[in-house]
């Protein structure tokens, strides 16, 4: 059984940040860039909570809120303007640093107090009071425990929130990240009445056009080489261009790929500008692809990697089969 | 909060059930025809539980073990022989009726002592002993309480088959079936140290190539129509030729089309003879389909209905495109 440790910086506890929240007659709250659910349903639900408590709240992320997260609730009131006048208590949610709201601490004032509420284990500790734990699935884990312990009652419009938060972040309860506090805690949030239906259908069935698009160039150019254990497909420019597809859109296509029976090795090849090919690559069960993208200069995990290659697609494809059946190879003669 | 009730039959509790089952020496346990990770894993658990307390047992099931199944501990003893001689306790897992194991109570010993442990509400209680939980998602969640109700400690084999039966049935924790008690249950299995890249890998993984080229087929000829309203996806004879698919694989392929932003209705129509075409309609928040469905002589439940109609695809395809649009303008006047 996993030990949860809550990773404090040495000289405050949790106690003292509750404390801080406790006192603060205003507080203004942070997410993160590129804002996901469970950086936008933590920060909301920490709001919520604290105004419930009697605060005076705002919500800043540097982004818009994507439109699938506008149901949200409290998410129309997020800014993309910072708090003016800044009130004393800043409390940001899933940052590692202050560079993922796009701040630097001489935007702060000297008397203000930075909490940092986060679950990365690469959180750089950069607030007065620090409360990272790393074995939550989502800072929403985090969050709830947090307002758990203010001792403001769960209502369903956080609990919609959290749950979205959690639901995001433990890839719907399936990345090795979900534990059995995960479950825990979610049972508490459907407690309240969460509404399944809807909140899956506005995070997980609001595809746009493009992206299917993308997948079906994906799918048409899919091909299944060393002996069914590489899946490799390829995106061109044109593809991006005839599907209406920004490149980001093309992320989590790969695993169509990876999820066909025998394979162990998948592999999405996208031509993100001429002569640059940018490839993500995913394993299975025990191939290290991390190795391989760092033959390229690459890198990332066990399991998932990516490298960029500055050469035309058709040579890509040719060097990185290559790898990958070495590899392969290697792996299967130990 | 949602009350959960155990249907019992009018003569007896879940404790004579246990009782039953305490005092015998000597258990069958069966499992129903097209076996699923439910009726699987939630019958082997049940008989490695009563092994534990030093039964002797055996498992019947009408069709051989899934391939994508044969990683549940346990689940090469599944036979499909009934067993011989037949012991005097038999225990049905996950089956509304005897039809479901292809079994009729004349097959039956007239001293046995048939206990029928289930969760659909259809259950038609033809037990002598009944516990018919209607409000847990998977029949996983009735054998671990029955489990525990026995005294039997779970261990990490039988947490594997459980945690397998509740992410089969309640989606992946996604389908509205899934309850706060759901979550409590399968944190208590996660304590047991459950695998569940291996259980994910092995359940959501495992897709035959045949199906993204049928998905594919399919991709290809998407249309949006009404306004982006309706999806609708055809796949000809020549298409599950190519492919090397099988009818039953297209299943869930049209969840595709229902996914994209602004659609409330996807329709999926497979050529399966001559003219003959199956068509599968889902909708997403407010459009009753069954009663589209209904016109053409099919049915099934408001978002999620399917008809035959005998006639070649492409007026298939129209009549099917005109009630659509009839019933969203319709809907969107009212």
């Amino acid at each position: 059984m996993k030990v949860r440790v809550n990773l404090m910086n040495h000289e405050n506890t949790p106690e003292e940040m509750i404390e801080v929240l406790r006192k603060a007659p205003r507080v203004a709250l942070f997410s993160h860039v590129s804002p996901d659910g469970d950086c936008i349903g933590s920060m909301l639900a920490m709001g919520l909570a604290l105004e419930k408590m009697g605060k005076e709240v705002s919500f800043y992320n540097p982004n818009p809120v994507p439109s699938y997260l506008s149901f949200l609730p409290g998410s129309s009131r997020i800014r993309q303007e910072l708090p003016s006048p800044q009130p004393k208590i800043l409390l940001f949610v899933d940052c590692t640093d202050l560079g993922r709201v796009n701040m630097s601490r001489s935007e702060i004032s000297r008397d203000s107090i930075v909490l940092n509420l986060d679950h990365h284990i690469s959180n750089l500790f950069f607030g007065d009071f620090n409360w990272v734990d790393a074995h939550a699935s989502a800072v929403g884990e985090v969050a709830l425990t947090l307002i758990n312990q203010l001792g403001v009652e769960i209502d369903l419009d956080m609990a919609t929130n959290l749950y979205t938060a959690i639901v995001t972040d433990s890839g719907c309860f399936e990345y090795s990240n979900t534990t059995a506090q995960t479950h825990r805690l979610t049972a508490d949030l459907l407690d309240k009445g969460v509404d399944l239906s809807n909140i899956h259908h506005n995070i997980f069935d609001q595809k746009p056009l493009a992206r299917i698009k993308l997948l079906q160039c994906a799918l048409n150019g899919l091909e299944i080489l060393a002996d069914g254990q590489l899946a490799i497909m390829t995106l061109s420019a044109e593809d991006f261009r005839k599907s209406g597809a920004e490149q980001d859109l093309s992320e989590g296509l790969v695993n169509h790929a990876r999820s066909i029976v025998g394979v162990e090795v998948a592999v999405l090849l996208k031509e993100v500008g001429p002569q640059e090919i940018k490839g993500g690559l995913r394993s299975n069960l025990w191939l290290n692809v991390n190795e391989i993208a760092a033959q390229f200069g690459g890198g990332g995990h066990q399991r998932a990697a990516g490298c960029t290659l500055r050469i035309p697609m058709a040579e890509a494809k040719q060097i990185i089969t290559t790898a990958v059946e070495e590899a392969l190879r290697i792996g299967r003669n130990h």
